[in-house]
């Protein structure tokens, strides 16, 4: 991971196919080491060994892109929401206890988890919609792993995880989606009603149980098990396609006839917010966010780029914001802060 | 009055003494004509009859400023509306169904409403807080009217007036505040009750029953009988003058310690709005023209100028977009055309 805070990771990089409906594709597999208890069971010494173990196989010459080790345990609460905000470890593994650590390179385009839920859980992503191009880069990944470190796995039931909803393929596939077309049409229960029926979860922009902030989704497979690879990931990718076809009609739709001025006022009054106000709270300001990047997708505001609304997306979270301030902030310092901050990177 | 509806008037001309805070002073005779029945009981012909000797009269050399008739039963509504908005004529007058007319000086600094409630209501604006000056030239045109009209008068009541609440001095003395730091602070209705202990009406933007819009006040006497035009000159000016020390109170202590980031949050957020949005109605220009005006009289808004807030606050109202436009507009159309009008002036 950079150390500059400010730099965008592979997932807001913003050049990839697509990337102006589908962000990000991000591909995870849940993979265990043999001859060790599960990580939620592991006594504190044997998660301990483990990490030194894997945190070494990890770094050896053969992994590609070079990955370095951060240490969960050994950093500060702000980090690890830094850390959280950039998609390179989980809410929950943040918390844990037990000893952990996370193997990032450079680009942010791979992020291995150590004793997370699972012993490792790699993670590759991709700009904009690349399923297949995700999940060959993970399969490259899993063929080092598999050739360097003993993998649990069953003739039966394939990887073995923690968590049977991840046993099998312990694959998931989730492309994270902008959808404020469907959400401002209220086409959006719709939309994530009929993904769901064919087996697929929609969740927010920080996967379960988190809320879709600024417009955001994650669509992604729920069955690892007794289905390929080849299926999970043809199944994504036909939803994710139809998502973001659907959201292209309804996105011409709010600029046609009737509709356009009130599209219109919404996307420049909300740009004329972020440039204006002097508190910000964070779910203003991905509401925001979420118009003008659909203002400046579709071509009717002009003068801003994908990059100035990625470096809001990601400075103006409240880890970033405490770690760009070098100092724990309350919630109303950070709502001040947040307001300079988007204000200094969109003008006034 | 100008041909041109985008002149400002005296009462928007913003260089007056306190102007900041009192935007015009406002002193208002009702004088009726002797051997005529007031004028809401009068006939369809005798109403004719006075309207063209009272227009005649006015006309003459010795009514100085040089003063034009405008018959407001020649005139198409949306003139009559733009009058209104004026402040030149009452909406009452503008609806009634007799023979009626206004008299209008270039600046509009003196208008003399015929046929009115009364015969003759003669008003002069006064830009800022002038009650003593605006009251001299009331005087000076009140001196023209006795020498050259036979005025209905008793040496009893003084003058006579068609609702008995005028009768007596027939004077009205208003002044026009602006008051945001007292309604943000929640302290106006305690100011407004101070003002009515001692007798003077607050009201709204357009007089009696007119709601205070833009958080503009019309301060005024009450009485107008049984009390020389002196004490009443003195009274409202006191009251006055007291209610913009408290303003200024206010307004210090809501640019001051914590409120500070609130307060420019809300003046520069409606900034921001007016220069952003595409479907503006009216109530909501007012409002987020009061926070601009607060910020640019206190010194927190740079680069605007009184005049694009005069010219906002005059052209934004429904008759003079009509004008503008040279056609009626649904409120729908005015909401479009007003965010339009709005950024022209203000700049995007």
């Amino acid at each position: 991971m950079h150390e500059d805070s400010t730099q965008l990771g592979e997932w807001l990089r913003g050049d990839g196919p697509d990337c102006g409906i589908s962000m990000c594709t991000r591909v995870r597999l849940a993979r265990n080491v043999q001859g060790y208890r599960f990580a939620p069971t592991m006594s504190p010494e044997e998660a301990e060994e483990l990490q030194t173990y894997l945190s070494a196989q990890l770094t050896t010459e053969p992994f590609q892109p070079k990955l370095q080790i951060v240490a969960l345990d050994a950093v500060e609460p702000i980090e690890r929401q830094v850390l959280i905000e950039r998609h390179l470890i989980s809410r929950e593994m943040a918390n844990a206890e037990r000893s952990r650590s996370v193997a990032i390179d450079d680009a942010e385009s791979v992020s291995i988890m150590i004793n997370e839920e699972d012993h490792i859980r790699a993670q590759v992503f991709r700009s904009g919609f690349q399923v297949r191009e995700a999940y060959a880069e993970a399969e490259r990944l899993d063929e080092l792993l598999l050739a360097h470190i003993p993998l649990a796995f069953s003739e039966e039931f394939g990887f073995l995880t923690s968590c049977p909803t991840n046993t099998g393929t312990g694959l998931r596939v989730s492309v994270m989606l902008h959808l404020p077309g469907l959400v401002w049409a209220d086409e959006i229960e719709k939309a994530s009603n009929t993904a769901q029926k064919i087996h697929l979860a929609v969740r927010g922009l920080y996967g379960e149980g988190s809320r879709a902030l600024g417009d955001f989704y994650q669509v992604s497979n729920q069955v690892t098990l007794g289905c390929s690879e080849r299926r999970i990931l043809d199944d994504v990718h036909a939803a994710v396609a139809r998502l973001i076809e659907w959201e292209r009609e309804v996105r011409a739709a709010l600029l046609d006839g009737e509709s356009r001025a009130r599209t219109l006022d919404k996307v420049h009054r909300s740009l004329g917010t972020l440039r204006s106000a002097r508190i910000l709270s964070s779910d203003e300001c991905l509401a925001c966010l979420s118009a003008i990047r659909f203002g400046v997708e579709q071509g009717v505001l002009d003068g801003l780029t994908h990059e100035q609304l990625n470096r809001v997306l990601l400075q103006a979270q409240p880890g970033h914001l405490q770690r760009l301030a070098n100092t724990e902030l309350t919630p109303t310092e950070r709502d001040l802060r947040r307001a300079d901050l988007v204000r200094g990177i969109l003008g006034e």
